[in-house]
Order: structure tokens, then sequence, then C-alpha cells
């Protein structure tokens, strides 16, 4: 079992350390992992440029790759042979922060699985839902132990085709996590706002900001169980047709 | 009715120019599109530096904005007030090769009518399939006519909440199109290889390179209608969930 993991926050980032070092208990692993943040950064194929992968190491002297690619592309990489191996696996995390709602569309983190599951790779995202302002480290070790029980989970009944899973998991100590629920991708409630500033030549330049995301909250969905601390497993796949509009479209006057 | 229009080409792009051209039949236009090239960049929310937006001329002389975000951010300066008035619609396009089957998640010209639709502005995004390879400029017209004929029925009828039209248009001269299909998002089929090269001090770098995608022809999905001379119109929506695959993800022992 050769597993994958990569992230979006970048090859330096505890988060990848910490699933990296769970996924060794189940397996050989490789760690290619962005050479910078690529949050919110969404499906990437870098086609308009070459790109670039070193040898570098993760915080506990482990060896690691790290690609000037966004995280889709490092999955790319790998899945067109950069490693001169096959892999069996991809994992994606642990994002700092919570991926649910539309989220899933814009996030690294999912984006990577996905180009594996375009691949018919079977493939996992993990966030943990760490709230910004979060003063020290974050601890990823319980998220991390709830990460390798779910692939563990994963490997022995095998991921229906085409269905990748998207992990939010609650920032809470072990034995305060109440379980894990299968939900559906819930409505995120986004509150950016257009931060304009003047620069020192006193020209406009504008920033996305606002406050944090939230969400509606219904009990069956990816933000519900979150708020009820479970962790959410909400299997993703990649056909975005609306096909309960199908019928009424064909009745307009084309 | 304020029509934004923007596209993943960047501003300088024929087809944008000829999508902008055809909208202002239908109401005021204002264009906001990216400095360069997006292609393939996914659905971007621009968090981690701030924007700019400068004032151009498209090649006709007429006034447009170009901003050094994605097609998604063009979007959202938009939607949170960047223009000071509200915008009605959004279209994107005309993209010169399509976007077929899972290029809908890569896609810069799909991911705006995304960002749109995420903020419940109706959004229509426009797809050329010409070919690679092709010489001389491509003629635009009967695509963007095709174009604002669609948009005149979507705003005579108005979309369904949360679903954007994927369009994509065959590149034929206008009296050889054989009509409007309704589809499904079809299955691409990827045929990309990792050509790997070396720079001038023998150093490795690698292109995402191989064949252009192709994809499985079926009669009722995006790539079997553009096969067979119609324009595809693909309902999308944003909820990813494989409802399909829940019970069985229940039954499993989490």
């Amino acid at each position: 079992m050769h597993i994958l993991v990569t992230n979006d926050d970048g090859v330096t980032a505890p988060g990848l350390l910490a699933l990296a070092t769970e996924m060794r208990k189940l397996g050989k692993v490789t760690v290619l992992a962005p050479d910078r943040n690529w949050s919110a950064s969404g499906h990437v194929k870098t086609l308009e440029r070459p790109l670039r992968v070193k040898e570098t190491f993760l915080a506990d002297g482990s060896p690691a790759f790290t690609s000037d690619g966004a995280p889709s592309d490092c999955v790319a990489l790998c899945l067109l042979g950069y490693l001169g191996e096959k892999i069996d696996f991809v994992v994606s995390g642990i994002n700092p922060y919570a991926n649910l709602g539309h989220d899933v569309t814009y996030s690294g983190t999912v984006t990577a699985a996905m180009e594996a599951t375009i691949d018919n790779i079977p493939a996992l995202a993990f966030s943990l839902d760490s709230k910004e302002g979060q003063v020290g480290p974050l601890d990823y070790a319980p998220a991390a132990s709830v990460a390798r029980r779910i692939t563990e989970r994963v490997l022995a009944e095998g991921l229906p085709k085409g269905v990748l899973l998207n992990v939010n998991i609650p920032y809470l100590p072990a034995d305060e996590i109440k379980g894990v629920k299968i939900t559906r991708q819930g409505l995120r409630v986004y509150r950016d706002r257009l931060d304009r500033r003047l620069d020192p030549r006193g020209k406009p330049y504008f920033w996305i900001g606002g406050d944090s995301p939230t969400g509606v909250d219904e009990p069956d969905t990816d933000f519900g169980v979150m708020l009820a601390g479970y962790v959410s497993i909400t299997p993703l796949q990649l056909d975005l047709t609306a096909y309960q509009s199908m019928d009424g479209l064909r009745k307009w006057a084309w």
C-alpha cells in the first residue's frame, strides 16, 4: 500500500506531518506537497509553465518532495509517474480550517483529492475545524488519529468508484469527539467584504476581506454535524449536473 | 439589466470581445476580466494578497476593467461592490476550447460562473469547441450569436436557483449547427503525460503534456452532442454530495 500525502498549506505545515506520521502505520508513505500555501486556489492543472520538484525534509527529518505546483499538480505529478512507482491511495491535509459546503470547489485540500478521483485512485481530504485567531500551535494529534482510523476503514471496505471522502474533524480532545456521521454537503454562508485601501502612492488595492464564513445549521450536513461535535464524512463525486433541472430546461423554446 | 462579462483567457482575448459585443444588445455591459490567462486554474478566492483593478480598452475601443485576480476573483470584485452598482447577470467566455466533463472543476470559464451562482446571481459559461492547431484567428461570430440567443432565453425564463449553464458550442458555421440539446456532464478522458526535460544547467523540470483530452461518446452528454454538431447546454449545481453512496457508507463500522 503506497500512500501519497499532500496538502494545500505547503510542505512545512504541521498538519501534513501529523497526517504523514499516522499514514506510515498503514503503508509506505510518499510526501509531495506544494512549496507554498495554495488555500482557496481551486482545482488546478498547470499547463502554461513547467513544474519543478525538489527534495526536502519534514520537521521530523523524514524525506519529502515539494513542488511549485498546486496541490492537484502535486497529485498529478505522482499519478503521471514522477516517482517511478504506483500510488495506491491519496490523502490530503490536515487542513487547519474546515472545508464545508461550497468550500469544496475552492479548497486545495479537496481538489487534490479530486485529482486522484479523476484518475480512479481512492482519495480522502482531511480538515480540522480550528477557529481563526487560535493562540499557539494547533494540536493535530486527535485529528490525525481520527484520519488514520477512517483511512483504515476505507482501505478495508474500498471506496465506491468516482467517490472521494471530504472529512471534517472538530477541534476537540479525542474523548470529546462524539463519533462519525455520513453527511451531505451543506450550505456555506460567506461574509466576504471588499476592503479598499490606498498604497503609499495613493493608488487603490482591494482585499477580499470580511468575516470568516459560517453556514446553515442543518442536522444532516457537514456544517451541522461539526457544530454538534461529530466528525463529518461527506462522500463527493464530480458530476455537477443539475439533473432536477433538465426536464424543465428541455421545455424552453430554444 | 446590467451584465458582467468576464473570461479566463484574459481581457485581450477575442472571445471576450465577441461575447461583450453581443451582450450589449441585451443590456448594459461591464467587462472585468483577468490581465492574463487563467486556463485550468480552478475556483479561486484570492485571500493571501490584495487585488489590483485597472481601466483598459477592448480592441473595439470600448472601456473595460482588468484585474490581477482569477476569473472568479473578477466576479467577486464586482459582486462585492467594486463597481458601485449591482450586477444582474454574469456571462463568462467565450473560451476557445470546449469545457466538457470533468473540465468544469478546472475551468476558469466555468468557475467564474460558479462564483456568481454562489451569490445567487444567474450565470452562463460559454466555450467554443475549436481544435488546437487551428490556423489563423478563430471566427467567434457564430458562437457569440448563439450565446446571445441563449442568454435572451435565460433572461426571459429565469434560471432555477443554484443552477448555472455550461454552454459548449461546436466550431461550425451558423447554418451547420444542428440545434441545442440539454445534456448531462459527460466523462472526459485525459491523456496527460509527464514530459521531463533538462534546463540549460542540467536540472529537470516537468511539463504536464500529452494529447488533448477526448471523452466518452454518449448521446445525452455534453461531449456526445458536441460531436454530433449540437450546442450543448449542461445545467450545473454546486452540491457535489454522492447521495447514492451515503446509505452504503453509513453501514461501515466507523
